[in-house]
């Protein structure tokens, strides 16, 4: 069996960044690898087109009567700017201190390697294991996965799996396991305010137009009030607040707010009235400013007043929002808020669905859940205890994997979500990295897992 | 002598950008040149070195009993960015419909060509012309002067000076010609936010934590009030608001605010309450958003925390407020009103103060005023309205001249400041231009108005 640590350097390697054109190389260097791994492992791997970036589609196919996993990874990553402040090259990877350092170690090298690595230790000891396993890798996860329904309709008839094994989200350190049992969406837009026709001297305007910048302040200043809570009528009249089971075990995961604020770096936190920090993460929809500019922005000064600012603004939804709903609701408070003496424009960006699974043995677990999915639960849940030493916590998560939402809805099938990346990964940030030792051990919980399904001795 | 527009036309070949170091090469081209032409006019010429850009220093010296005038002007130019607008390159002049184009040409390579072309046609008519004149070109204007008032405390000797003759300052238009009569100050400063010690997922910490660009703008929208006012306690405290025959004398050079708003392209203006666009401009001070920043500011989206935001802001101020008092003022409101969460910087800019003279021949024109520059004064007003066809119209303007003040203070010597732009000029904009026929129109002002300080015919 290869190498799975090697694997991931080989893979970080390849800078795989979707959203910028000019890194094509990178994309199809990271997609080959990985087809090439797959291959190895005897599975059929087949690089399916797409209207935009390729998935690496791979299976192991079998009878009908074999459970059917789907192992979910996504090969792109993040821009790696503000790049002067990573310590070591985003995409050299570099050992340090047990952790491995590069841009996608920890979203999503480094945990799709753990699913695909298990995988392989099982077929490894188990050449005929009585197992389908389909591999779905795609290479848009970044940028809001655009093709992705496409290809699940398409593929349709060959996915009839029972569930999804995925490692895309985080857990609470190396050793406090996380089993993700929700995802917030996503849901992204630019706007942009143009005022004047040019950038103008300050001396010879300023003090009589709308300068756009001012306009901007003065409308994202009212976008949160000062509970906390997103100031857009209608905003939370969707959302499914926490069950009482969800507050009461993610305490068990609650460093509380001052380790927050230390780890963080800062004086005070911003909440919705009401609820912890943690809650706020995992069951609370934000409106979040992820880039703003406008003007003269280089050394020393400049006195214009500039002809445009915009702001990128995104929002995590929780169920049961709808993400078109919400960049609706966003622009028709945004348009009506907007200061005289400017024009808006607001472009929409990517957007994805938020997902809750309630796991097996809780009061409220629906009839249907697929008895397939909830031994793998199980197995997984004892799988963590023995092999970390902590039982895993159930939790839902902040973050966006907005395809779990899509297959739940066009396949029917729900995701098993093991966290392997922790705070301490710094994702979509500099120096993002994996700890070595909670991916090896997350390699051995996903082999007796899929052995657990295929009712095979792990 | 030579041929003044060729003259501007090199001169804008060297791009004098005085904020950044990397333009070196074209500061000294440009030092080189101006000192160039004034030795070939037989002056005394000297590069006096100061701490940062050196200044042109050049004499026509003779009796103590001859009036001497100093002309002053800037060899160095506002940053060209943003390149991509320009329709020509910013330092390949291009001349286009009787307009020459290029950075600088406007601001202030052109007007200032005007008095030392003028000067030049006096000694070509008149070699022995009985009078004093002191050329004083610095490269600084554009950063702040830094170096001037030591300049000039060190030249104070020299300087014995009957008043100041510039360029520097604006027009209404190509045949309605303004003599300025007061200046805005301009007191700038850099603001940072800084919020968690990194860029964050907005996943998973996006709801619990202030976002720097969210505070930023809480802080900015603060600023300004509904009447248009700057929302600083004591910020008009010290301001010096217009008399009677100034907005009498402006309504003539005042086209309308809809003419305004057509030509900057804006649906609606932003003003103080009570007074018109054109009052706000020249008479009020302001609080100026110069240029905003933080986060993510590509293609597609990176759904992040930042880290940090910052604005750049510049007052403009006017008689009789300290520029020092303003930075002082507005960093101590941001200070009070700065959001919990976030920690902040302020760095305090270049300033400059405020200036204005009283024309001769008004009610209230100070006793001590120099007879010389009241001479001066009529000479010019008399040129103005023989060549160009209207009389000239006495101003204040919204612009910052700041070494105005400087010299007023130091020299005890007023200014007498002739506009040689235009608001199509669009000075410290891309696209900037001069107005061929102004230019050489005004190089006949000024040459009269040298010949009548000097008694001599013109």
């Amino acid at each position: 069996m290869f190498n799975p640590v090697e694997a991931v350097e080989q893979f970080i390697k390849h800078p795989s960044v979707s959203t910028d054109p000019s890194f094509k190389e990178g994309m199809c260097g990271a997609r080959d690898h990985i087809a090439g791994l797959l291959k190895e492992m005897g599975l059929k791997v087949e690089i399916a087109e797409t209207p935009l970036h390729p998935v690496v589609l791979a299976r192991r196919e079998g009878p009908k009567e074999w459970p059917h996993v789907m192992i979910y990874g996504h090969y792109d990553v993040q821009p790696a700017d503000p790049i002067e402040l990573w310590e070591t090259p985003p995409f050299e990877p570099t050992i340090k201190d047990g952790r491995l350092y590069g841009r996608g170690s920890a979203d999503n090298k480094g945990p799709m390697m753990v699913n695909i690595a298990g995988f392989a230790k099982l077929l490894e000891k188990y050449p005929d294991v009585p197992l389908r396993v389909t591999f779905l890798i795609e290479g848009e996860e970044e940028i809001g996965s655009p093709s992705f329904n496409g290809f699940i309709e398409k593929y349709k008839d060959l996915l009839d799996v029972d569930f999804i094994l995925l490692s895309d989200t985080s857990s609470k350190s190396e050793d406090e396991i996380m089993i993700t049992t929700g995802l917030r969406g996503v849901a992204c837009m630019d706007v942009k305010l143009t005022g004047p026709n040019s950038d103008l001297h300050s001396g010879m305007y300023g003090g009589a137009v709308v300068n756009p910048i001012m306009a901007l302040a003065k409308l994202c200043a009212t976008l949160h009030d000062e509970d906390g809570k997103v100031n857009v009528p209608g905003f939370y009249d969707d959302v499914q607040f926490p069950e009482a089971w969800e507050r009461e075990e993610l305490k068990r995961m609650d460093d509380g707010e001052e380790s927050l604020k230390e780890f963080l770096g800062v004086p005070a936190l911003f909440k919705h009235k009401g609820y912890t920090a943690s809650e706020c993460i995992r069951f609370l929809p934000t409106l979040e400013y992820n880039g703003i500019g406008g003007g003269y922005q280089g050394e020393g000064s400049k006195t214009i007043v500039p002809s445009e600012a915009f702001v990128k603004i995104s929002c995590r939804v929780v169920p049961d929002q709808d993400p078109y709903a919400i960049l609706e609701l966003v622009s028709k408070t945004l348009r009506e808020r907007c200061p005289e003496g400017v024009t808006m424009e607001i472009e929409i960006g990517h957007s994805g669905g938020a997902y809750c699974v309630t796991p097996p043995d809780r009061s409220n677990t629906p009839a249907d859940q697929s008895p397939v999915l909830a031994d793998a639960f199980r197995a997984m849940d004892a799988a963590i205890k023995d092999i970390y030493g902590n039982p895993a916590c159930y939790s839902r998560e902040g973050g966006s994997v907005p395809i779990i939402g899509d297959l739940k809805r066009i396949l029917g099938a729900d995701s098993l979500m093991l966290g392997m990346f922790t705070p301490k990964s710094k994702l979509h940030a500099p120096n993002e990295s994996l700890d070595i030792e909670m991916f090896k051990k997350g390699i051995e919980v996903s082999y007796r897992t899929l052995a657990s399904v295929a009712k095979v001795e792990a």
